[in-house]
């Protein structure tokens, strides 16, 4: 209820700024309650922070980079705003107590932020709050006729859940360091605060190893972060409210760990850092000591590099195969009263949490952990549903939702944004039981992901997600959301994220040329395969050696054009519309998509990346002069024949299908263009 | 000549490539010699770089950038290129003799490369040439039917200048480490080998001293390179071909030092760093002994720091007040027989110049420093001319051009091109005084620079004078230089250069909007005012502390937009003409600006800084009618009355004049329509 307060007032902000200013206030994602106020508070460069409360160590680089944001923000310079006394201060910021030096889930995040034309007040309970009511701040800076300012106004915010996490998988393609800071940078903007390292895979083992060196010497290419790096990264994360978790999958998704160290291994070696994607036979043998040998070292090793009190072990996806073909642990398993492979793993799961533990650490792992064998301090990140989750915390153990948010299945924003991690079987859980449900991650898998569009794959749709985190549970206007996502995405582009900027330099390769207007008008209504088709259509099998340059790399996972283009037709359809314009502007945009076909170049010795692109091209073109054909009819007021209908439809049943493992967008939206046209004749 | 061959070489090779693969090579500089073969190089995933020769410790790194570079440029992975035995390679490197550790100018930069469909061979006198020639070889790379290629070519080429560089005044604006790397890149990407770095102004000391910390720690607002940073930096620019030259200013532009050291200074303090633009009466006191044991123990740890054999001095603008007003000073020039402060400053210099040889060092120093008394290995950087450079020429005195070559005079890039080292009074000079003249630096001075837009404000016009610095003088074709620029303009946005992507980063501040078209279609043909008239035309006087977020800060120095306009008005009045569609594209283009004026918000409360673009926006539409009232009378084959044309001209005048230090650069376009409007009746 509040929240729906929150969004009837945010909207009559919007408004009252829509007439005043000219713009809305774009905060994303959604505070619990949002109350205007009367005039604003001017940002020039007299500007100044200050803050009182117990001293907090972090603090003096949080105002540091809030003023680093806001003057990059107003195009101000470094000696233009101050850090001062914070009774002096134009935005005084009192916190209540200090954070735990190793950041925790469930700290108080919570902040009030009143502003008004005499100056601003940010208390909060902790320097988490005060970050979080400082990006809150930042997003309220508009352009004024008086240079810039922040609208008068009273917020009171705290975060629906405590695990608020972006998963990055560095193990199936390296990413370096420097994308994953600016990627903390925009999760910080949005007020994230678990960053979820996946820091081996078949693929790649990416950190490095005193105590085992091999594991990153022969696991890794080459391509691992060193202590220090680590180190560098943790911190910049600190400084920003992020815990870093660390993940090393086992007892499967493990080959890379083979290379150097075959014995760990369920079958005899040699091993080579795996290049194909898919699950894999090889598995950590549970039945020798060594292997709790090493992984007592090798984990007291990463306990000390990684201080979160989290550590994930993986345990996804262990098919076996190396354990079935094994006499040794097959009689080792009947030994032990172990009657199956998930037997095994349970075994082994509670070996290595003991080892985790003795660690000072608490375990997490994806839903193939859970068994009621293990403490319940353990943590279970479900990837396979709400299901999974709500049974996990009726046995009494904590869990997070991945399903759903991953990523890279390619799905909308609001798509996303729909998934609640309290919905379906958890919106049944008692309120104890739901307590135990800590929040979600987003995952982002890497197969077709590299540092070059790792960005365009993650931003803006994790700002949907990361608003369904924080937000409250009925914050679920779809329209407000992506208005919202679209300004988060031009703002996220101040921290030197390249979902925007990449996509041109992308089209560019593609095009072999710095003129890539026909093949970005084409590109803007494409979208990739969803969920795992790309696999399953490839012509020739990918590795993770594949070039990740083609167009289906390039394009965004999801179309505001074509977005927009669905919007317009439904409201166009829409009984009793009236919209005079809206046809025009239809016609407009298919116009555009029709003849974009003759400015495409067709030559035969078009570049190779480019030809990829020819048959949407065409497709587009055939798909637009059919809305066009459609617009007639509904303008004409006449009924379209049947025989036409089935003709169109035919036609667009081929432009939907995928081509070069891309999908057109606007074809769903032409076909109801179609029907209405053939339907009963419109209005 | 051999140069004017080249152009003709390369003027076929891209109307060859303009029918097979739709691109012309677009190399620069230009090299000396350029011929195309038969057949391409094709660059998959399988390529490999090898080389041979002489170790050199800097190729590893070398190869690793060049593949880093090639990976970018094509969209591959890291594992998909390799560095291989040279037996082995697609491009096989040989180098004859190794380099010196510490960077010398003259040291040899020639290369040669021979690409055939077999593989490519670069041969280079040193692991300088190979660079070299590895820029160009990325340069070759297109995107063609098979993936990616480099057309069989042979290139011979050299440098014509051994000191090709770049000035960057840190002093009066910080410039942070990250926007100076992407600069090197870009530096690298043009074949520049000098990054002169102007360490120390009355606005500020930029580097960390240990033996003098008060000179960074009071003299700097806290911002200025520590020095591992500085070692950093330039191992970053080693790695490049770079050398790093640093600059003290001295005995002026010195306030910043005498914050921390008063008594260095010729009149009592206390001293505050500078916070205005000009020339200020603090001096270094030359009578004083103290003042050469300063920086004799000064000069000592940056001779250290920087290796370079080169120590820049400054040596520029002193006014000589403070040292009028001293006494003390006049008594010791009486007794020395110092006639005037020329006398006392070149006293200064022969004494600073013997602790720079002491540190085995070479002193540089502006025009100022040249007096008969220093000896004949000192370099001047001439900011005054090629007659001051050949003066100093024929005196024995080795000499760099920089008149001509200042970055912040807004020039456009054609102005800067026809700047010439040897032309001039240099043009008369005898070969071995020519010889003496060992090349340019362009300087970009910081007053209205900030890290947000110098990148800007350096390319791609810098890429201009790389070629003036590195080709045949000869080679002077402006249209091919635009058209080659353009595209390393692009190019170089590999590099992170901002030069592009903030462009409408700031409009988007400007306009208080994410939806900047109307603004950026007005912007797009503003230019800042020429040399100083930003200075002489400010209402309010300029500090270092002014934000540098206007319309002037973020429009580009020089609009392509309004060149090309311009280009197409000269070829429509070119007699003779009989191109039928020019009209029609006139038309468009004063069409949309004319009518820009009515989607340009206009609300009384609009953005403060958006203000400033109402007038030029009403001008912009003004012109454009003015331009399009002549068309018609030109398409009407009518000669326009006088009065009509006197009308114009004046609306055209009062259009022409800066409007918030701006520049609207059509209008002598359309001067020239309204001319030849009111004229002979045209074709």
């Amino acid at each position: 209820m509040r929240a729906i307060l929150a969004v009837l007032i945010l909207y009559c902000v919007g408004v009252a700024y829509a007439s005043e200013q000219g713009h809305p206030l774009n905060l994303m994602p959604l505070p619990s309650s949002v109350q205007p106020g009367t005039g604003q508070l001017v940002i020039d460069t007299s500007f100044s922070v200050g803050v009182s409360g117990p001293g907090d160590s972090r603090l003096g680089r949080t105002l540091e980079l809030f003023l680093g944001d806001l003057r990059r923000q107003t195009g101000m310079l470094p000696l233009d705003m101050k850090v001062t006394d914070p009774a002096q201060a134009s935005l005084a910021i009192h916190i209540d107590h200090p954070t735990k030096d190793v950041q925790e889930p469930g700290e108080d995040e919570s902040y009030s932020l009143e502003v008004s034309p005499a100056g601003g007040k940010l208390d909060a309970a902790t320097a988490l709050g005060a970050m979080r009511g400082l990006q809150t701040f930042l997003q309220l800076v508009q352009a004024t006729s008086e240079g810039f300012a922040v609208p008068a106004v009273t917020i009171h915010d705290q975060p629906r859940f405590p695990w608020r996490g972006l998963m990055i998988d560095v193990g199936r393609h390296f990413i370096p360091v420097d994308v994953l800071k600016r990627n903390l940078d925009g999760m910080a903007a949005l007020k994230l605060n678990v960053f979820h390292w996946h820091l081996s895979e078949n693929q790649g083992f990416r950190v490095e190893s005193r105590h085992f060196p091999k594991l990153h010497e022969m696991g890794s290419d080459g391509l691992y972060y060193t202590q220090d790096q680590v180190r560098d990264l943790i911190a910049h994360a600190h400084d920003r409210g992020i815990r870093v978790v660390p993940e090393f999958d086992m007892p499967g998704h493990s080959t890379a760990w083979f290379v150097g160290y075959p014995e760990l291994a369920s079958a005899p070696g040699p091993y080579q850092i795996e290049r194909k994607w898919g699950v894999f036979d090889p598995a950590m043998d549970p039945t020798e000591e060594r292997t709790y040998k090493f992984l007592d070292k090798f984990i007291g090793e990463m306990a000390t590099l990684f201080p979160d009190k989290y550590f994930h072990i993986g345990g996804d996806e262990v098919n076996g195969k190396q354990w079935d073909a094994n006499p040794k642990i097959q009689a080792f398993m009947r030994a032990h009263g172990l009657k199956n492979n998930q037997d095994l793993q349970a075994y082994f799961n509670q070996r290595v949490q003991k080892l985790v533990s003795k660690h000072a650490k608490t375990m997490l792992g994806w839903d193939e952990i859970l068994r009621p064998d293990l403490p319940n301090d353990i943590v279970v990140q479900s990837w396979r549903g709400q299901s999974s989750l709500a049974q996990a915390s009726k046995q009494g153990y904590r869990g997070l939702l991945s399903f759903g948010y991953y990523l890279d299945l390619m799905w909308s924003a609001s798509r996303h944004y729909a998934v609640d991690p309290m919905s379906d079987a958890a919106a049944d859980l008692s309120p104890d039981e739901k307590q135990r449900i800590l929040g979600g991650e987003a995952c982002m898998w890497t197969e077709y992901v590299s540092p070059e569009n790792i960005d365009s794959r993650i931003w803006p749709r994790m700002a949907a997600i990361a608003e369904r985190l924080w937000s409250a549970q009925n914050v679920t206007d779809v329209n407000s959301m992506y208005e919202r996502m679209e300004a988060t995405s031009k703002w996220l582009e101040r921290y030197g994220l390249t979902h925007n900027s990449n996509y041109n330099v992308m089209l560019r390769r593609i095009a072999g040329s710095d003129n890539i207007m026909p093949l970005r008008t084409l590109a803007d209504v494409l979208e990739p395969m969803k969920d795992y088709a790309r696999e399953e259509t490839a012509s020739v099998e990918p590795t993770s050696l594949t070039p990740l340059n083609r167009l289906v790399d390039a394009v965004r996972p999801e179309s505001t054009r074509a977005r927009q283009f669905a919007d317009a037709v439904n409201s166009l359809l829409m009984p009793g519309n009236v919209e005079p314009d809206q046809r025009k502007i239809l016609r407009s945009h298919l116009s555009i998509w029709q003849g974009n076909q003759t400015s495409f170049p067709s030559l035969d010795n078009q570049p190779l990346l480019l030809r990829e692109a020819g048959p949407l091209s065409q497709s587009l073109s055939q798909v637009a002069w059919v809305g066009l054909q459609a617009l007639d009819y509904l303008d004409r007021d006449e009924r379209a024949p049947d025989a036409w209908k089935t003709e169109q439809l035919a036609i667009l049943q081929h432009a939907g299908e995928q081509k070069a493992q891309l999908l057109l967008m606007i074809v769903p939206s032409v076909q109801k263009l179609v029907e209405a046209a053939a339907g009963a004749t419109s209005k």
